[in-house]
């Protein structure tokens, strides 16, 4: 099926806010894919924009694209859209999955931005939105001891309580634009796997 | 007046939980529209999409039904969306009201499913979004004495409780899409009638 | 830029439920803009509805207006939006800001009306949805002494807590439609200058 409600392959996007454990998770889901004999690839969705940005020449690294303004962002945000399912088409089958690892809701000096607004759920026509949780508290703790990937300005763990909460939000008004499941998966302390066996059995159903 | 944002006669979708007493809050509303000499007419959108499904010769009975793919599921469910306006129409005037029994979210095997998502709004055009809810405990005990309705799979009063809000959150994030009001109506235990009353007159007041 | 994203100056929405010191801080936020010499422009959305539904003949005061059906009020609303769009786009250039004091959320007979749906936001475009709160007691106690602006009718600290829930649930499924920050601004008591000090840090940085 390929109509104006979803793509031909099945689409997944997995969302989670920063220090939730979502890279280990979609490691291990690629694990457990590959001895299912599951077909899925995965793209970070961030990395892809800033390459796409390079390759259009918009920007020269990474910190020229910090220095975007929100609104041409945003345009390079649809063009990255666009280009990952166009990429998507000649690699993946029908019955066979493109995760996109992404935010739901991301913190800007302009307030909270929507990751997953209209203007790319027109191109990415998800099947699914999974919302990787975790207790605030294990996740502070996990962003105080990450300095090396400059996690220290997410604020205290109740401003990650009400980053999820407003992630959560956002989610669920981001799947009514095309009947997306809201995929809730709680990765506990040390149970990477368990969130990674939820997933992955969530993904089989659709 | 018939445009791009309404349909001719008035919209009420009917949404919640199972268990919380939507089909008893129905049945008093039709008697109180009759006394009150109010056109209502009352669809269940689950049957309605089954008897669709059948006349299309898409499946045979409820049970293959339960077995399509979602994809194909969300097709039926626009289409049959499209046919309850289209059959209405030559019924009801304006000022007279179509209430549609629903979900604003549903519990899947692949998470949380919206019930109007924008596809099924695009034909629906809700002129109101009725969220009935009640006490999450009161429901629980509803579910776990229901087992003829199959209900038990619905988990504990907090999974209700959590069901209740992401259900919440989804009626706002629909309304949005056609500028619906949101009617929440608290259906307390033995106190249907009141629920009944106050949604009539949230009704009457469109 | 002037794209199906956004308009060409930058608009900002500012919300609050009544009683949050919405005007206030946006008095502040005017004072602020000629010091720092960014040009603004505050335009009140029902003020100019109002105003649009004279003009077009369509009311004669304000009182008529109350008085329209619902469905009335949805076209007059776009209509402003409309309008107000247009009448900026001479007075207003590129980094220049439109500031529309309106609700995320109105309180109605029907229901809670989303004050951003759909139609609304493809005219408007908003760069940001600013969510002006406080705290539910104190917003309480303003009502309750500002008999003048007859807001006795907005019930308890606890209707204020939860209206205010819902409007944020609906400014982030708001925002989804054109990318919007969601900038979530507290007016804590007596110290609106902090709160308009921070949104004007948010406007600048867009």
């Amino acid at each position: 099926m390929m109509n104006y409600l979803r793509n031909k392959f099945k689409v997944i996007i997995v969302t989670g806010v920063p220090g939730v454990g979502k890279t280990t998770v979609l490691s291990l889901i690629q694990e457990k894919a590959k001895k299912l004999n599951l077909k899925i690839k995965v793209i970070n969705f961030g990395t892809f924009m800033l390459e796409t940005a390079v390759k259009e020449k918009l920007v020269n690294n990474r910190d020229e694209m910090r220095h975007l303004s929100l609104r041409k962002q945003l345009e390079l945000q649809q063009l990255a859209a666009k280009r990952i399912i166009e990429e998507s088409l000649n690699e993946l089958k029908e019955e066979e999955f493109l995760l996109i690892d992404t935010h739901a809701i991301v913190k800007t000096s302009s307030g909270y931005l929507p990751g997953l607004p209209r203007h790319v759920l027109d191109e990415l026509k998800p099947d699914m939105i999974a919302v990787i949780e975790a207790d605030a508290n294990e996740i502070y703790n996990r962003q105080t001891k990450d300095a090396s990937r400059n996690r220290s300005d997410f604020g205290t763990a109740k401003d990650i309580e009400k980053l999820m909460e407003y992630a959560r939000s956002a989610s669920f008004a981001s799947a009514v634009h095309y009947a997306s499941t809201v995929a809730i998966v709680v990765n506990k302390e040390n149970k990477a796997d368990e969130a990674a066996e939820q997933l992955i059995q969530y993904i089989q159903k659709l």
